[in-house]
């Protein structure tokens, strides 16, 4: 498989990393809004694909990740990219509910950096687009 | 520090990963068109906070990587944002030049992933934004 298969190919290798993850970012397919970055391990790129439905694998608990299985806030696949070297994802999704954040947003980039030396944040978006406790329970 | 302090804070604490990374996704920001998705440790995010251009950290290559310095490419950061564990960055910014992708394409993300079983790529923009032999030379 050479450089040029790819990055100018039509077989799709997605390259996992040393961990077995790949990035993929999901985009709200609609208004073009990133609503949050995870990964995927090859089994739950798999599922998404089957599916139809975002599937990452959670580094936090270490496990499969159907997005929504909880809340019921579904990823519906709108269509998927990847880039040139074939390590990213990009993953257009339908948001089914109020928001993808676990924080009760709509999207989890609610915060920019700001100032040269980027110590602070301020808030894009302060508005909870629904009740984290009442969806997921308290935890 | 705390979770709420993590998620719902004001100061900035980017969590760099085993291997000191953190995933920073480019989007132009007028067209909201994702463009690429690489890498920063905390010295090329320290240099992305003080230039107002995007730096990364190139795995390959295993070295700072200021965007556009060989191509004139440069990427003009317009606003960075954080998720809410604030392990990943959106950096919006205004690409200078005809595109970000090092084959010749505004965007690196221009094939899609098709069918179910997930093993084919389409080209989504197969037009060529410049010709890369003559912004960076045959290599």
């Amino acid at each position: 498989m050479t450089k040029t298969d790819i990055e100018e190919g039509t077989e799709f290798f997605p390259k996992f990393d040393a961990t077995g993850l790949i990035a993929a970012m999901a985009i709200d397919a609609a208004t073009k809004e990133p609503l949050m970055l995870a990964y995927m391990n090859e089994e739950s790129l798999r599922l998404t694909l089957e599916l139809g439905e975002a599937v990452y694998w959670s580094r936090s608990r270490q496990e499969i990740w159907h997005k929504g299985k909880t809340s019921g806030h579904i990823q519906k696949v709108v269509e998927i990219r990847t880039d040139c070297d074939q390590d990213a994802l990009i993953i257009y999704v339908e948001q089914i509910g109020a928001g993808a954040c676990h924080t009760g947003r709509g999207s989890c980039f609610y915060r920019n950096v700001v100032g040269s030396d980027g110590g602070k944040l301020t808030f894009n978006s302060t508005d909870k687009a629904f009740d984290p406790e009442a969806v997921y329970g308290k935890h």
